[in-house]
């Protein structure tokens, strides 16, 4: 591209740098905020500098965080004793956007994948072992993508957890709600026939 | 969503007001910048923060620039009796892009657009017919966007120049190369049929 300014040319390389944004969608994004008030443009600059200067992840469960310890691990009002492992923050987030979990979380920090060189030490896995052996814990759930990584991940995780006889669980997998069988994979409907749970239990409490 | 840090969610906001990039793509954005180095963080916030402070518009043709005079304008190659009115800067650098003009720009910073409550004077028409009127031009060429906007906007520049007796161009319109007849519109094939050119003046010199 041929630019009539420095200034705009760098804004819009840094712009394209971000995953999913190439050079026309960054230009735009510029153009827009040359559009905006010089203060918000600031504001806004400033937010993702202070984001990265300042974020923490919590001590316990490596999650995102504003300060040593999250807002989840240090509540009174979570159950302690329930640990739901995830990937990542985006996952933390789902799953609290959900309203059904009261206990605490462990962010893996990822999911092992020898493909993307990524195996075991490279995640917060120790740490889960660590906490599991040093505090007491009622159950694991294993809150994780049922995708090859995933999965790989999750039996991992159950050989590493096993010996310490806690119950370890995994999210319900099967047909979504509001989806139509025909439309559904074999292997997923195929499982959920095998998988099939009295109707009593099917129902939210 | 639930954010489990003030940091994040402000970043996020930020990032979510930009056009076409919602709640779900602003966090993925904000999540890659948290696993870039810091120093490219602060890069990426101060070029923004920068360029909106900094920038400047050409006091001649009013593109966007980083000095008083753009360097198109100030450029001794280019021709400074040709101008190429365009809508935006991303109109002239599409026009760069092509290397086969050697003119000077003018840039109305937007259409006629009633709809949108922008009229002829929002928009630096008054600047335009001045350069005419004081600079000796040889040739205006209407660069712009055949839209019911763009069509209103040289309707009504066709008009306020014509007194100075200068020929008046717009792009050529017509069917695109590489574009197949059966999937072109009847508007812009019919008109393609009613102004068809010689075949000797359909070619690139």
């Amino acid at each position: 591209m041929n630019f009539s300014s420095k200034l705009l040319e760098d804004a819009v390389n840094e712009f394209s740098q971000l995953p999913g944004i190439g050079q026309k969608t960054a230009l735009r994004l510029v153009l827009h905020l040359l559009n905006r008030e010089p203060e918000e443009v600031e504001r806004f600059g400033n937010a993702i500098i202070k984001l990265r200067q300042e974020i923490k992840h919590c001590t316990i469960c490596h999650n995102i965080s504003d300060n040593e310890i999250c807002e989840i691990c240090s509540s009174a009002k979570r159950e302690k004793e329930i640990i739901c492992v995830v990937e990542d923050t985006r996952d933390v987030m789902a799953v609290e956007n959900t309203s059904q979990y009261f206990g605490v979380y462990h962010v893996l920090g990822g999911l092992i994948s020898p493909m993307d060189g990524i195996g075991p030490s490279d995640l917060f896995i120790d740490t889960l072992v660590q906490r599991v052996s040093t505090t007491p814990v009622k159950e694991v759930i294993l809150a994780i993508s049922p995708t090859m990584e995933g999965d790989t991940t999750i039996f991992y995780l159950y050989k590493r957890l096993k010996a310490f006889q806690i119950p370890i669980t995994t999210i319900a997998r099967g047909i979504a709600f509001g989806g139509e069988l025909e439309y559904a994979d074999e292997i997923t409907l195929g499982r959920s026939i095998v998988t099939r749970v009295p109707y009593e239990n099917s129902i939210l409490k």
